[in-house]
């Protein structure tokens, strides 16, 4: 079970080698959301989003032996690049099995990154899991999960201690901090740091319509499903339900779900173009459209939104500028 | 004249409101580079340009009795927002005076952020100076230019500062630092700055072809002109001629210019856009494009490059990424 001396391990491992994403804001952007917004750039990070903090956490941890055999990941694009970066660093092989409909932008990079990609026809209902065994098994890789993985959650709540200084830093010690939300690896962490650091910061997920288990799973208290797992802009943050280690931390430390549409999340990606000039994918847009669109839902003088990636293809973020910047 | 004691000064008046920004990179583009390439994400401070540091500096250390009478600027855009932004936390009046063919978003956003703007026909003829004399003898207004004056110079330098910890602390002690220059103002701050905290480190200014009056009068030794200021995506950086304040602190201490040309700079927002996820506008990725496609006039194992704003038109970013994206 990860803990708060997990993730303070895992942020030595870290250091010098992930980035300290800086927190930004703009007058602007404060004055649509109605209170002082304070975005954690995740997206500068290496590999593009937060994902690099989980896999080098995961891969850095490894037993030698473990790690020259190599590892493997299923992704459908940033805990792809984040391990295939930390693999390659470490001189690990690395085996990434990728939808195939994942954007290409996604997958020519952890190529590039030295990762060997298994494509498979996800909408054609082909596993992944099957895909991926026959070459865990032969090669004798290690699974590194994306999110149901007390290492890896350990590893994203790195960026939990940074929040909890950074924000601090700022004068705010009490607020909603809104994460992108997939299988709660990265909400978990966040929450589990600021539980020990900054108790008055608190997490709250934030979902596209359509795909919001984990809003629906905070609200009932135990784990829903969702009815698909693709076919959203904001293909980052797509699971079928939250993890079995990630939701009871969520269930005991974060607040309730926001849902957002795909819609919002393009109209952020044109206000961070335009007003704290970082580029998001939809799925790491989530949070700043709802701390933008969505200020009902919120309490309180500040909110941090954590913009967890910028991996995306450019005739998308095309389209966001032409219709909404 | 600006010295380091100057730029230590501003470094504690802008201490808390000017953002330490990032540096950044990414193997791909090391890889095109030939070296590895930290790039200094300035387009991240406030008012997305480095120029809200000198504005800062600037307005900070003004009487309050100027203060309250109030400020004026001359500016394409850049200088513009930095000095509003900087005026209206210091409650100072701001009278900007902006050619009417500057970037629609940078004349808007001097506007949003309190600014009295003034437009002018640039290529009309009109002098920007006689539109703005008016105002300033009529209400008393402090002129704060944007590169020849020492207040300004001390806070652009700065910048410096930070470059001297951060390059230290990424192991680089040797190597070019490629800064986009118009009047010189952030060229000569930075260039003090390195030359008393990181002599190892060299300020090489990097300009557009066909305003690259500041490459040739460092290599003739004395002040050139341009024939023209305007008709380049580079508006930032497009200025008559070097300083009278700022060229001896170039002529002393920078290595010979680098001249880029439009499509460079259009191939280096793109790249930004795709490795780092920061949005540059043509005349902050003109550094970046001589780190990528001038790689054989830079020496070394290291290079610095500034990404001095981010501030540009939507349909201009949509053309680069459409292009070389």
């Amino acid at each position: 079970m990860t803990s708060i001396a997990m993730i303070e391990a895992a942020a030595e491992r870290l250091k010098g080698q992930a980035r300290v994403t800086p927190l930004v804001s703009s007058p602007f952007l404060d004055e649509i959301a109605g209170r002082r917004l304070l975005v954690k750039a995740e997206c500068l990070q290496h590999t593009g989003s937060f994902k690099f903090r989980g896999g080098w956490s995961a891969v850095s941890a490894l037993p030698e032996e473990a790690r020259r055999r190599g590892v493997i990941a299923y992704s459908s694009g940033n805990h792809a690049q984040g391990v295939a970066a930390a693999a390659k660093a470490h001189g690990a092989p690395a085996v990434i099995v990728m939808p195939a409909d994942a954007p290409q932008l996604k997958i020519q990079n952890t190529r590039d990154l030295g990762a060997d990609v298994v494509l498979y026809d996800r909408a054609g209902g082909e596993s992944r899991e099957a895909v991926g065994a026959e070459h865990a098994q032969e090669r004798g890789l290690t699974l590194i999960k994306p999110y149901d993985d007390p290492l890896v959650i350990a590893g994203q709540g790195t960026a939990g201690l940074e929040i909890a200084e950074q924000a601090a830093a700022e004068g705010v010690t009490k607020a909603d901090v809104l994460v992108n939300c997939g299988g709660g690896g990265l909400s978990s962490g966040i929450a589990l740091a600021l539980e020990a650091r900054a108790p008055g910061l608190r997490v709250r997920p934030v979902e596209p319509e359509g795909f919001d288990d984990v809003t629906r799973s905070l609200a009932d208290g135990d784990i829903r499903s969702n009815t698909r797992i693709s076919g959203s802009i904001c293909d980052a943050i797509l699971t079928p339900e939250p993890g079995q280690i990630t939701f009871p931390i969520l269930r005991r430390l974060c607040g309730p779900g926001i849902v957002i549409s795909e819609e919002e999340a393009m109209r952020a990606m044109a206000l961070a173009f335009l007003r704290l000039k970082i580029v998001l994918e939809p799925g790491g847009a989530a949070s700043l459209a709802a701390a933008l669109f969505h200020a009902d839902d919120i309490k309180g003088d500040a909110v941090i939104a954590i913009a967890t990636g910028g991996n995306v293809d450019a005739k998308l973020f095309e389209e966001a500028l032409a219709r909404y910047a």
